[in-house]
């Protein structure tokens, strides 16, 4: 079956708001169409489905065929992990799998894909020259994310007592596209700009973690307030600066702007011996020579924490709850916390769950170390959705969709490893049944006891965040 | 203190969600600086507030005082019930104060003005001279209510299995002004026009019970969508025809319109002598000669039922929970039901709690009995906001304070009753500490052991559902 240049597109059913097509109906034109024949697809078959975002009928107008049989493809692309009945003997697969680091939950999908001498190819897998990930969605997390912590902002300061420009903003997903939500964030910014925020919840500060997709993503949607971006050194200074207006004035001020912060980890750890600089080099060798400073220097000002980096265990934690107590009880100033990266148990200690899309937000509070889900009472509310791309099901399968149907030719038609570009053949972890050399190591550090979430690795040098979003 | 020309405006406190105004900025100004001076208002004292839409210092700007403290003023305006504190001695007061049917939970407050010697003037009570109210929020409840329905529609059918263009709509208040949330309402609607809605949930049937204002707001924004509006007796033909064309087609098809279908008294019930015909006046005044027929002729083809009606316990109910159940079990076609009345334990029986802005829909599974509060599971889901103006509270503030604005003059000025016009007077519930002569019968169906809520009149006639709403 491999390599007969049929191609199935699968039914995503790995969580209700799944919306997102690996292709759109644009994609699939293209490759049974291309005037030079080259694409190597003879048909497409794409399993009906009432909540994908293209629906069926756009496919079938550009000439697939809708069906829920996919036995005649050689190819069976997704986005997300399928359910095990669709994995098929002797078939090639693409999507999402979350097992190259043994994810225990999806081992059962890693043994029947072995057992159906199937060929997986992993789309978090497929790496450029420069080590960045070529597929991937992490720019419309930060988009998603940010849009929503925004959202939550109205909610939780009108909770506080403060009618808000943030209440006049739903969740991404209430948009039915990017740019309509855009176009919300900028009327926000203009109220912002003309009637101003109360000085009491200001200066409002939001801090982004990191410099990658993600955080480029959340920037982007906070670029469309009028804002202004500070150094995280000079933090402080912002603080005692809008202290002093406030004091030298008898009217309650109002202010026009909101603050930005970008940290990465020169602004997170510092080493412990006072001789030495900040090297990140070193840092990424020896994080025990480092010790956090992120709770001193930069949370204590920060009335939003945007969270966009990865982690791993290695590193001391971005905030413990312990830290985020003493943040606390020194000062007020935190409001919200989006966990963009959705890193459980992971860099901010307390995101000890995830949220979903109907229901984005929890409420911690850090002094009785409690968890609520209403918007009232002491704490910081926080998101931590691990789905967040689909919210712009439309622009991320389009995205998605423009460098996946580079890929699909090759996968759709090649029946040998060989013949595969470097960067599609080292993105494949199983091959007609059997694990490829590049990921011999999986059964190794699945029998391991060893907290194989953060520890496990497989060589490679993917840039960060782009590891976890799919 | 009365008729001393000095105007106070409240701080709301009556809900977290409550941010409109009895009167914005713009009728402060004209108040204050009407040429021609006869406004009589010689002062606006406005105590500060951080969740009303017009911040203080737009007050300020036109010439009003911000402060806490109100005593100079003769005349205090709110929108919702004061706290009890708030109640200074020989002051006049006017704000929806739900005390005319002898309302249990606001009698503390009925005693706390007759003990302070206040007069009390109540916006329910300005009934124009064709018998309408001339102070009311009833067609903003509509839209609010309206928008928020189709949101949840959206969440709802998602549920279900099925992405639709409702999903890119957010709540009322999501939106930074009516005339933004109605654009997005269109742009729901142009999805509808051209991609269209799964087959399987179609004819989508809005069914909109009574004529008043609620109803207009929810039918103004309903619209917006691409629509036809069918005679209740043609919701049989409209399924029939739907589905000998389903049978016809082998290819699923999509629906490019929603539909929506008024009902009044005449198509809820029918005489039980067979040899009468339907008359509304004999209707009304001997409902037990009546039997329901909504739930047989009506509620079976319903999608959405958006109720607006006024009803009071002597009625039949709109739609029983055995009703419910009746329907529920022949067919599933009821998706969701808006009480835009919230009419806790009136005409749609299972409605036994309001919900809030927040979380504004349970899911009442009719088989079981049971309320839930997510969106997944059997049922129908269901909206109940008592406060639904202020989703819009900007533009109900405006809306409200130009027809309160002409009141305020006589109210600041007047130290006596007869001084009033009829419908300002007649509005008058205490005066200088008595009830006046309209509202004695409160203290005897105060004391009475009837069901006040629904039994209480004082012999007025307004428009049924606009009594409710505030």
């Amino acid at each position: 079956m491999l390599g007969n240049g049929v191609v199935g597109i699968l039914s995503e059913t790995c969580n209700k708001w799944e919306r997102r097509a690996p292709l759109t109906p644009a994609h699939c034109a293209r490759l049974l169409h291309s005037g030079k024949g080259n694409a190597g697809v003879a048909r497409i078959i794409v399993q009906p489905c009432t909540k994908r975002i293209y629906h069926d009928a756009l496919y079938e107008e550009v000439g697939c065929e809708v069906s829920e049989d996919l036995t005649d493809c050689g190819l069976i692309v997704g986005v997300k992990q399928p359910k095990l009945e669709m994995i098929l003997p002797d078939r090639g697969y693409a999507f999402f799998s979350h097992t190259h680091k043994a994810q225990k939950e999806n081992m059962p999908l890693l043994d029947k894909l072995l057992a159906e001498r199937a060929t997986l190819y992993d789309y978090e897998l497929i790496v450029g020259d420069h080590g960045k990930r070529l597929l991937a969605f992490g720019i419309y997390a930060g988009r998603a994310g940010m849009i929503d912590i925004l959202h939550g902002l109205g909610q939780r300061y009108l909770s506080l007592g403060y009618s808000t420009p943030f209440l006049a903003l739903g969740s991404a997903y209430m948009y039915p596209s990017l740019a309509a939500a855009k176009a919300a964030v900028i009327s926000v910014g203009e109220e912002i700009s003309t009637s101003g925020l109360p000085s009491s919840i200001c200066p409002l500060v939001f801090v982004f973690t990191g410099t990658g997709n993600v955080s480029q993503g959340a920037q982007e949607i906070f670029k469309l307030l009028p804002h202004t971006f500070v150094d995280p050194s000079r933090l402080p200074e912002l603080f005692e600066t809008a202290r002093s207006k406030n004091q030298q004035s008898r009217v309650m001020k109002r202010t026009f702007q909101v603050y930005g912060c970008v940290v990465t980890s020169k602004d997170m750890v510092q080493p412990k011996d006072p001789n030495i600089t900040f090297n990140k080099v070193d840092y990424y060798s020896h994080p025990e020579r480092y010790t956090p400073i992120f709770h001193e220097r930069i949370a204590p000002y920060a009335s939003v924490i945007v969270n966009c980096i990865y982690w791993e265990h290695r590193f001391p934690r971005l905030l413990t709850t312990k830290q985020l107590q003493d943040v606390t009880n020194k000062r007020r100033t935190l409001v919200a916390i989006a966990d963009i990266t959705c890193d459980i148990g992971g860099s901010i200690e307390f995101v000890n769950r995830a949220t979903t899309i109907d229901s984005p937000f929890f409420r911690f509070d850090p002094l009785m170390e409690s968890y609520h889900y209403d918007m009232e009472g002491s704490g910081v509310i926080c998101s931590a959705v691990d789905i967040l791309p689909t919210e712009f099901a439309k622009e991320a399968s389009q995205h998605f969709g423009n460098i996946l149907s580079q890929f699909i030719g090759y996968w759709a038609t090649t029946k040998d490893l060989t013949e595969l570009p470097r960067h599609l053949k080292e993105a494949c972890i199983t091959h007609r049944g059997a694990l490829t050399s590049l990921y011999e190591y999986i059964p190794r550090i699945r029998n391991s006891t060893t907290d194989v979430r953060y520890n496990a690795s497989n060589g490679n040098h993917l840039a960060g965040e782009e590891r976890m979003i799919a």
